[in-house]
């Protein structure tokens, strides 16, 4: 099989890379379970890092170019997961940057699709920015996605589109909504959900941490593992699992902010707990509070899809991870 | 102001232009009453029967033309009336045509919109088709749009775009999803719903009509008098009366096609009522069966839009107007 991974180079995507490559094999959209022999990371630029793998290359090239992505895809692709994304914040601040990446880059993707020998199985990486005010206590499945920032608005018409040429045959396609991803580790990133992993990293590495959103901000989060995990079992389930409804809200846990500073507390101790301070950032602060933070995901959870267990256990694997040898 | 309206020169483009001038003034978007000085007709070609009006210009051209839409709109337009598409038939056979007219198209538009000297208003007409299967047995306000047409997909996406152009201040946004139009006087046209105004039209005309959908299939309609006085009343509305919703299903009234015909006979004879014939074509119907045909527009009639009171006076309109003199 030949497995494409957009946004390859990035956090999610290396580590994508990686349980792929560890799995070695994947089912392709006739249902027959085919080694993968081969995986290109599409990303604009290199990781610091990169993953080395025999199997793996790296394509590096703007996803908004119908003939990069043309290219990169030939004909000859079985799988693509479809990570590429102008994250929240920065498609809020960059309308024509936003669209240009996010509709256009997913529009060029799925026609790409359409050439191949066989049809492609596609995962998308979707977002519960979808979702926006006004909305219910607890978002479920019957929810309607009603976005109020850029970014919601183009991962729901990626989705459509993904689900519109699943049902005409032209892929095989998987969208599903991911919930923040807590802890990242590295920087902070433009997107307006920033805050969740540097609240937890930056006072783990000894830094103070500006949270933007007031305590009591309730956040859907999944770890970094679990999402993988769960971009994996997308692509593994057969299309009768999906049926029609080619969008997914994941499983999730929730937590506030001061929930999340206070297991910090427990895990690291005050002197690390009191590095986060608080300074209101409206504009973000106005995205974060459009999104949802309750969810009942019996659909996903009935399709056998994982779920982490509490924020305590997401927080002491990133300690075990990442963070000082002084918190292992 | 100026009044740019898309697909002017189609059967309800040419009557929402006859409405505009009647009227001679409308609000613009910041609340404004003004005369209607220029309105811009942009079609692919002329009709046959043009209306003529000392403030009216046609523009010939294809909406899936930036530069085309670009030049029409300068940076003077106050409204538009966007009308322009390509029908649920032709975009469920031809999917690129219908992406690059239904998506590409309305994309041009706003971009165009965003150029103006002043906000624009925009008027978006949309579809019932934008829902789709699994739906309840009454479509409220709060039904998630599930469309499952290629058709209904690209109206739901013109939908989301319009509604953040709306958030960003880009444009002054407003989509009414429109029933399906019963009478349209004319041709049988490649809208999957164009039986519904065939088993009327062609039997009053003397003519043979085959209905490719069961007699039982339900029609959500709207008469044609009813829908351009509802574009009239979703553009005068003020931007508040909106808020963040700016999606919004129109009223409308239920028959089945055996009640039409039913109808048909009382106002025009058994002779009339028997020239409708049943050959089921399995495309279309398909199409037909995952639209909804009963709603409650609880919000669209708070907000003031009109209704038609049944079948039977949307029937008895259109005799009066289209059909041969026998039947007045």
């Amino acid at each position: 099989m030949k497995v494409v991974v957009t946004g390859g180079a990035g956090f999610l995507g290396q580590r994508l890379i990686r349980a792929l490559c560890e799995r070695g094999k994947a089912t392709d959209s006739a249902g027959r379970e085919r080694p993968i022999e081969r995986i290109i990371a599409v990303d604009q630029g290199q990781c610091s890092e990169p993953l080395i793998d025999g199997r793996l290359a790296y394509a590096l090239g703007d996803i908004a170019d119908a003939s990069f992505v043309g290219n990169v895809l030939a004909a000859d692709t079985d799988s693509v997961f479809h990570l590429a994304a102008v994250v929240s914040g920065a498609a809020e601040r960059d309308f024509d940057l936003g669209m240009r990446v996010n509709l256009d880059g997913t529009r060029f993707l799925l026609e790409a699709c359409r050439r191949q020998t066989r049809v492609p199985k596609v995962v998308f990486a979707s977002s519960v920015a979808v979702f926006g005010q006004p909305l219910p206590a607890v978002v479920t499945d019957a929810t309607t996605p009603t976005p109020q920032s850029s970014y919601g608005v183009q991962k729901l018409v990626g989705e459509l589109l993904l689900g519109d040429c699943s049902r005409k045959g032209f892929i095989d396609g998987r969208s599903i909504r991911l919930p923040t991803i807590v802890v990242r580790p590295g920087k902070p990133n433009a997107a307006a959900s920033s805050f969740a992993s540097g609240i937890i990293r930056e006072p783990l590495a000894g830094e103070e941490s500006l949270c933007p959103v007031e305590p009591s901000t309730g956040v859907w989060m999944s770890s970094p593992a679990t999402a993988v995990a769960a971009m994996v079992h997308a692509h593994e389930l057969p299309a009768a699992a999906w049926g029609t409804q080619r969008s997914l809200n994941l499983p999730g846990h929730t937590a506030t902010v001061a929930e999340m500073i206070e297991a910090l507390r427990s895990a690291a101790g005050d002197a690390v707990a009191s590095r986060v301070r608080f300074r209101i950032d409206e504009p973000i602060a106005a995205i974060v509070r459009s999104w949802p933070a309750r969810f009942d995901t019996a659909r996903a959870r009935a399709m056998g899809f994982p779920q982490d267990a509490d924020f305590d256990s997401i927080l002491r694997d990133y300690m075990r991870q990442y963070s000082p040898a002084a918190w292992r």
